[in-house]
């Protein structure tokens, strides 16, 4: 059942690796709601991933993208524009990866030519996915433009490491781009601060189920799936929140705004 | 054009009083999304309004409630399901009003009888909502509860007196209920913190337009209207926010974000 | 070993009922400090506790006052500007209370008079202290104005029910006189967000062991004590802090930017 | 006058190139409190400074290092401990610059290779220091430390640029090694967020003075001097404030919760 929400819209999603990927499920939702879709990943998460079932199910066209390189990421949304016919009206930037983690260094032993490359893949993409659609002037008026992120950019979660700084500087990304979007551009930029998500990149993290049930136990309405992130990113996408910008939106069951669930204090105790 | 958002499901709307009111354009949105409406408001404001009118254009029926009153609260949420044929699936407070504002009192030099009576209007007001609800079961699985609010909950807009403190309380107790709700009756309860908006009762405080002005040249996107604010609503009483609870909602065009903009700046230079 | 960081200065404080109290504990250490104190305390506390003894330890005079009774306050004020010579540097509202709390009434069935007592007492005194120094021009350019607080005010720690709000008020008197007594009278308010504190009233809170032990272990450097608030008090009272305003500080050993620690998920999976 | 709140304590201070600096005054007044010193600055810094008036004045040596350069940073850690007898209690990060902005390229056609130097400059160097910290264990049980921060990290001032970024990335790793450094070490690790302060770095971004001037007229108690900074920071170093860890500290004269002052609209009305 489709409410068409997206109907006549064109997007472009980054990031959808397999069908445990909340891109995955934005793509499917957006195409249910009437959006012509582009996908694109990079080369190597191609081949790891079952992108092209989902290409397939959606009627979309894949522009594999380096997302930190200014040429690939040029030729993504000229061809999206061309495959589309029109400039875009939504993107999706989901894509973060951190070097440090993957390769277990603990956070007062990190490499930092690893951070580096951590950063440039989980936050200056957005800058540089955002300083393209600018310079190409390829997003409509009253686009939508969205990163999904989470909650360590403003608390700490130890074993979340690298990645607190890159969803720091994300964040800040939307709101100073945002600003120029806005005012310029009549186009919004913001970020979901997703639930842990058993996503296959996010399951790699050490310690994730403890970590996913706690989170479970102290959110009132238990964690968000991907599923309803998909949702709520449809809604972002739509029209009928074209004055929210420069956000950084909760969608997390009620975990942000927890102190101490019943839940958590009764497995405390015990 | 509808999307049919809100198709079957029932909701109670505080706070309707003229067609200026965000409230108003609220129901009159629900209303072309599907929804069935019962409006409300306290008895003396029904007669400075209009909202017969609007009552007639949507079909709605009218059960007036001074919603500091727990016995006309019972009244209007039993005659609210027994009307629209069950229980409720959103509620909108749209209710605020500060004594010491109206009567000109200076904030170093306030009237605590009347703050008690501006709190209790404008923010216990709607705790007593949630705890009618709660204790009569009147609203199903995977509501929505929501609240207006605006920004000098969090700083400083001298004017806007103790409202700020009414304000602050309003987004507590969304939080602090919005944890029970969530969690035994899967409800979730959100503020939406909205531009300045020419509403009747907003134009009154003093200095109004200059203020507006300032948040429109502010925001990257220029304040949110009321249509707008209309908008967001619906979304948040859809089913595409099901997991979003217990958050503040900036609904401003990205005023909240903004440290200095070039337009006030502008302004500012000369 | 004095840094005599408050040599000269003349404060109020409220709070101290006994050796527990973070007030009895602010009055010893500003004494150390080099200030003169008078110590004040609703009638009926004063009953219960011990401020006596503090008092002739201190060489502080007492003046017993409703901190909800606008001539008690005004008659303190006047008193202790007598007593002690001068002008007041500084003043800490350390009061709460929660009438519901202590009926074991849940938050889904508040009686909403109590709440209103609660309210005033452990809020709205906070703004009636500030109206009456403001009235009496009773503080000194750059005085010092503190309220004490707890992190309920931004998180749901659901046994706190309406502290909640009153917290969430407390703050926003804060920055709202804050404005008004940095611009006219360059003096700051502030309020300090502290860990919970085993004091005789704090304890009292239903499972206050577990929510203190859990507290502890989620903060990297363990619950601050009372002593230490005491210091931190001190320190916002002293001229190093002139330009701090209007600011909500927390002093939790860490607790408020923690999402998860391992102390914390350590206990969790057992 | 001191009130010897650093005596016997040895600390680090980064970033002083002349007397305007507010590393320069944080020296001064630690030396002033009794604190020994040694002062560090980049190699290319020194040549424009004049840090060896300020070494002289307060008979503190100097250990020149880049702060992104790790053996550079060994050397320093090893040679401050050398030099002032025993391990360090507090260290000074006053350190940033960005490069696209020395350029003047605009926000939407920024130079990757230039933001991450100023990334690495800025921020990561924050981090770097922390590890040589931490691997050369260099700091005593209860130290402090400290690095200076804008609000251009919560919200857009767009001629700020990339630092915005830079300052969100530099207060997440305050939080994020602040945990580490709290459970292991009992050091603190915060940031103080300063009014504009016409540093001779501060005054050349673009349009400063209409900024320093629209802040000033914000906030209650006016700008935040560089003096009263070093005020402030003597307190973070200082036994009074052992329990504030992983927090952001806003020392602006209360502009960061302030919505509207009657001088900015008075300014902005004419």
């Amino acid at each position: 059942m489709s409410n068409n929400l997206l109907k006549g819209k064109r997007g472009v999603i980054f990031g959808a690796l397999d069908n445990k990927s909340i891109a995955w499920k934005v793509a499917e939702k957006c195409h249910e709601e009437g959006a012509s879709i582009v996908l694109t990943n990079a080369p190597v998460a191609m081949r790891f991933g079952h992108i092209n079932t989902l290409a397939e199910k959606i009627g979309a066209e894949i522009i594999p993208a380096d997302a930190t390189n200014l040429d690939e990421l040029e030729n993504l949304f000229s061809g999206a524009q061309e495959i589309m016919g029109g400039k875009l009206d939504f993107v999706l930037h989901s894509i973060g990866m951190s070097v440090n983690v993957r390769k277990k260094k603990p956070y007062n032993d990190l490499n930092y030519d690893w951070m580096m490359k951590s950063l440039d893949v989980s936050a200056i993409s957005f800058h540089k996915v955002m300083q393209t659609l600018w310079k190409l002037d390829a997003i409509n008026d009253w686009g939508s433009i969205l990163a999904l992120t989470y909650m360590a950019a403003q608390r700490t979660f130890p074993e979340y490491s690298e990645m607190a700084e890159a969803k720091s500087m994300l964040e800040s990304f939307a709101r100073s781009f945002g600003y120029h979007f806005g005012r310029e551009k009549k186009v919004r930029v913001n970020t979901i601060s997703q639930s842990p998500t058993p996503t296959t990149a996010g399951s790699g993290v050490k310690g994730f189920s403890e970590f996913f049930s706690f989170a479970d136990k102290m959110s009132p309405l238990g964690n968000a799936t991907a599923d309803e992130c998909a949702d709520y990113c449809v809604m972002m996408f739509s029209d009928f929140t074209k004055k929210v910008t420069m956000q950084n939106l909760f969608h997390d069951g009620g975990f942000s705004n927890m102190g101490l669930s019943h839940a958590v204090l009764d497995s405390f105790e015990k």
